[in-house]
């Protein structure tokens, strides 16, 4: 739709505006946004008796984004430096008559810029949430069905120790579901309506000010705020930060999507069907290109935040410069992180998870990540330290002759272990420590957030 | 104090470690956070049953930071990539004997490098937020004195309508508050313990993994991670973007008061006595050091806040890079925040507010800023498109000829005001709007905050 | 033009699409830049006799870019994760016939994305110097005028020694175009030809790699890579940083009107004629919007920045993310600068100088500016520490009792100096050092360099 | 050394502080470089016989760093918000007599600290200049070594074609060296000293100025500006921006050997001696810990460059806050970047390559890589296009039946090919395009570059 246009529209919208943020986010969005704070301001002046009904029905009906053009707005928007200036001089011309006097009464373009933002926020926020919501649910389902899949737990990218991949998609899940709850919580608490008039003080509403614009925060939908909020930008900060974290929470599970994706990893694999993943020279490539597109968008997002924390320091009563740079920024922040929760989601759905190789895996490195068990297991006797270097000691030489780690080790323990405890310990099935009962706690932990959202 | 050293007490700890921060920062924090982690590892084991509780207590015993060489752990670093590895032999050594053999049993190194990371933070934490606190008390008494004092609100620097000072000072509490109430609650609830073991599995304590962690987490004081969070690093984005949310609530006020301060606005002054705020080459500058240094310190967190954030993406079950990087960046914006709360309360205590500095600046401004007042007094009449047109016209007309405002406006009114109303419509003490009752609301919910905090 | 929508052209185009930019960055442009890299790539196998030069011919005719849909082409893109793909299908299905078998001849899809991101960079590019030639040339003219017009030169905020608008602007124009030579240099030198095939090998085309690259990038007009730079992005990084580095050149000089336009300071003022700078609210203020545009639109450098800098970490011989991630932030960052540095434009062009102003402020703060030069003068008798502090004091006293500084001098120095001695110290016009001299060498440089670029 | 404190030498120094970056960052570092300054300044006064040469000798002899204390001076340094303010009055006491008149003549505090900025800047760029030299001299040896060794080329991380391991090194080596040439060209054009006065007008020196500062340039060795540059902050903008892009260029071979180095993938390893790369619990593990830290420590840099790059925007002729910031962030950014060089070259040194293990990869995954050669072979016959989708469809169904890629090949060639020209199709070693001669390039323009640099 030429509507939906921006980044997440054009060349680069199959990456970069994946799902339903685009049309969100897009000039239309904003577009209905500033209209509808508009609508808001004359029914609060409606509700607290400051102009008739009539008059803001009349008013709310002419706030039809499709009735305004979004690029004639942009372009007349260098002339003050804002689109409402323009905004407020074409509805009162679509509106007419007497009600059209009453357009826009006590509210300055920040007070329906910053009220509009925010109402785009909830919106784009929504999708965003939704998409994260689906990729929990997947992820949820992965964790419970491989609760107990063997396969390697890896720190810096080396074999460590067994984990499970139930346990795995248990910590993305985590990760996921408790940003997408703060961003839920910032969107629900710190997203609010803005009325204060040219300097902040709500003067050309004389004593109705307040009343104004407790009327209004209720006709948007909004959050009522204690003061105006013109200079104060913590809610904007707040919302970057918990989209940035949306970011992280999509692009920790991508980034590892990818790793176990590898040719010579392959544990996992994106089954795109035809057409996708594929390469324009490579015939037999199937590139995990879901989580791939996810990385790409959560990676703008730290950029993106950095920006939006910097435009927390404005300049008194309205900014000269960081006030406008939200603009654009938040909008790509908001497309970054709801295309990046599309895209994860695209990738789990695509997702088949290879137990058998993830065994395998684990099997080709000979034993080693079991070591530190067979040290635990000493340790009681040795020591800790001594348990460690005995066993270290075994590894090298294992690693180093290409011998049977159980072999060499039986050989290094003098004994004081016989093969079949040996092997046993070196058994990584055995060695999962808590990790099947981590998928639990995750999943009530689920279950219990779950609960508290539908109650609230 | 040499064990306080690191960027907050060099050649820069003036300007960048302001306050108490430095103490809760440097290598000794640091050292104490790390060994306070392992005392509480073995307190816990020794609660569930796993060593003695003379074990636990010569191991707790032991964990002194002065019997520690930061210098020299810090060299020993660059072997296993992090500090304790060294830590734990070089306890193991001091410990010595039977006990020894108990220390760090079931961690990883990542364990008790986080687990310290969380106390730092509490700790460095509670610095930021008593200097937050100040500033905020010494805010919430300009605000109430200032309740009335007149002063331009301005917008893109240029004069808008009146306001008054306490109404800007409780915009500035505002967000100074509501960031220091978001970094305490994420401090409480997001700092958690950190117990996994090698691959988060808490593999090496068999069935009692669930348990330790549980008991490490209440000998620690943090709170109880629901997973280990090795590579979910939610947590520490929570805690960048409140720091950075901190920074932001300080650099406003901070900016503000330089703008404030300006020579040819002089509505305020920092007065330092003598000393502070010269210049070494002009004698009779009086500078706004503590704002400037406060501004000099908040700047640099949007960069730190964006490393954290880009550092949430960490690899499988340990990071190969982004996690090491967390822990200078953290702790330079620990010091940064802090030293910039810090700044802004030793600002406001230097403030001297100028009144008639304020009134005489609007004065200056020919009545102009009360235009918008003269607009909606008329626009009842004209609707306000023809009273907007009209009253700017007048301005222009005054601006352009010099003529006093008010007699250019009683021409082009023709009639419709007469003299005397135009004067009042163009006092600014008449036109505050909500300005004073904005400053109740927020001392208002200052209190209703701190009744919340009192129960809580 | 619809064609060239993205966020240089939509709602918020007025503002940050400001010049020429949005038609260099938009989805035309891109498409435009992807067709010239395959219509040179088949002339370039043409010149070195891989295909005939009627398939050249063919396949250059047939990349029109008003012959293909960005929207449909970015939409297919999801399923590769670039729009390549979909491209060179569209293109393969338009060109038909024999020719079409050549089309993407020995060229992964990166070789064509990057090497369109070259060309748009160079073309966007050109238009971001042109703005700033533009603006350079009205800094050069406003330093010449203004050689000699006294101002308070001022160090934090506050007025510190007298120097002249002229050296004020000749500081603007050196950082400037400084800027955009480096700019024009990176542009030249480092935004080079792709050309690898799929691994970075030139493997598919056989012996003829090196000559088929080296024809590809003398056909597309840029520098010829020694190596193909798949993931060694330190080109990219160099445009970012130069881009970046014309964003703060126009950012300072934009800051500083902005300040210098304060109501209460007033030294400067934008004329943007009706409608301009107007207030939605206030009909009196005439707001320095193109200053304040121009800070907008530099404030989104930094954060961008960095994400580039980021992005040049990318895994082996294709990156899974930080790749895509350049599309969308570079695209913002050309945005960025070409309407900030056209915004700059536009402020200079507006921009009203008012000498007496400046000189009414210096005369304002009663010679304290003066006092260094008291200091000065005094400092050879009395030692520079005994005359500093003589100085302080006197400044102190007629601050604190409002007397002439000169009287309080008078009185300080116990007729070491007479009263007309001091008048003459007190005069900023006769204590400019060689701020008019530094005009003189900035033209100068400016000259050297502009002789410079026409030999070149 | 306990004078060479700061984040490089303590608890994270052994990560953080690699090599001999340290010793150039520290208070130690930045004390040796502001008291140069000062000496510098008496020496050009002497110069141009504005002082006798003899009172330049005295206070050069005073400048001696061992003689000031760094952490009284910094905590001194709040007063003023500078440590120059304290450091003068301090070397006034030490120098004594007539010659202590002559101190800092001339300068402003922010004259000797950016001055002394610069010269920290040239030293500890020199040491990552050393480190990136050293690098580069490993990654020449393993490009010639391994320039015909051959290795899967990977694209999102799924192996795409055959490369050679020399290609590789190579393509690191041109990112590396062009990274560290950009750096020592803006350390020898950009790095200038700066003299300027209180507000950058040179007018305590009266006609001396220009001369004044000319001397002071020659005398610290520095480039000579040709305007005060207070507030005109490129320099250090091109300064952070080349230190940013060593540590891209850093960051992209560090990520790429943590990568092969993992446990399935085995192509290369870090061998660093007992105790490195050492597990505190893992005895088995051996982690490739320089090229992990290498990682960490370019990790800190976007941030670190976005808050340098946001610094630009300075006010007037001494900012409020940007300036300060530049200090701990510029130190801290040349610290990622020497120490990240330090660690690559470790990582290099530690290097062991397996060229068995890179021809088992590619082996093992079947012979898929090489299907773009197949389909190249067929292009002429088929077309692109459908030699394409023949390929494709081969590899889909030996993939998914697990046949031997050959085998399918030729079933579904239809005789096209015969059995042995396909196994030839398939074997990587004849199909690694140019790789070898890009070697030959990239050794070739490093030798270029070194001539140029010999001659310079």
């Amino acid at each position: 739709m030429s509507e939906d246009s921006g980044a997440a529209g054009g060349l680069f919208g199959g990456v970069f505006g994946r799902g339903g943020i685009g049309a969100e986010t897009g000039d239309r969005a904003w577009l209905r946004a500033l209209l509808d704070a508009e609508a808001a301001l004359a029914r609060a002046h409606a509700r607290i008796g400051l102009i008739s009904s009539e008059h803001a029905e009349a008013i709310t009906a002419a706030c039809v984004p499709e009735h305004f053009d979004a690029r004639r707005l942009g372009a007349d928007a260098a002339g003050a430096g804002n689109p409402v200036v323009p905004l407020v001089a074409e509805l009162t011309r679509q509106v007419g008559g007497e009600a059209s006097r009453h357009i826009h009464h006590g509210a300055t373009s920040q007070d329906i810029m910053d009220t509009a933002a925010m109402l785009v926020s909830r919106r784009a926020g929504a999708v965003v949430a939704d998409h994260a919501a689906s990729a929990a649910e997947r992820l949820a389902a992965l964790a419970a069905e491989h609760r107990g899949t063997v396969m390697a737990g890896r720190t810096l990218l080396q074999q460590a120790l067994p984990t499970t991949f139930g346990a795995v998609a248990a910590s993305w899940l985590e990760g996921l579901e408790t940003a997408a709850d703060r961003l839920a919580e910032v969107l629900e608490l710190r997203a609010a309506a803005q009325l204060g008039g040219a300097a902040g003080t709500l003067a050309s509403l004389g004593a109705d000010g307040p009343a104004a614009a407790a009327a209004f925060a209720e006709e948007t939908g909004l959050a009522e705020a204690e003061l105006p909020w013109h200079t104060e930008r913590g809610r904007v900060a707040d919302i970057a930060a918990s989209l940035g974290r949306v970011c992280g929470a999509v692009g920790k599970p991508a980034g590892d999507i990818v790793l176990l994706a590898q040719t010579e990893v392959a544990e996992v694999e994106e089954f795109g069907g035809s057409g996708v993943g594929g390469s324009s020279t490579l015939p037999h490539k199937r590139n995990p290109i879901a989580a791939v597109s996810a990385a790409a968008c959560a990676e703008q997002a730290p950029g993106l935040v950095s920006t939006l924390f910097a435009a927390q320091v404005q300049q008194h009563q309205r900014a000269a410069g960081p006030w406008h740079a939200e603009w654009p920024t938040l909008t790509r922040l908001l497309e970054a992180a709801g295309s990046a929760a599309a895209w994860l989601d695209t990738s789990l759905e695509r997702l088949a998870v290879r137990p058998e190789a993830m065994r395998a895996n684990l099997a080709a490195s000979g034993g080693f990540p079991m070591a530190e068990r067979v040290t635990a297991d000493l340790a009681g006797e040795l020591g800790r330290a001594r348990a460690h270097e005995n066993v270290r000691d075994a590894c090298h030489e294992a690693a180093r002759t290409g011998r049977d780690l159980a072999d060499v080790l039986a050989d290094h323990l003098e004994g004081r272990r016989g093969r079949a405890e040996i092997d046993a310990l070196l058994d990584p099935a055995g060695y999962l420590g808590s990790a099947p009962e981590l998928v639990d706690r995750a999943l009530a932990a689920r279950a219990r957030r779950r609960g508290a959202e539908r109650q609230a």
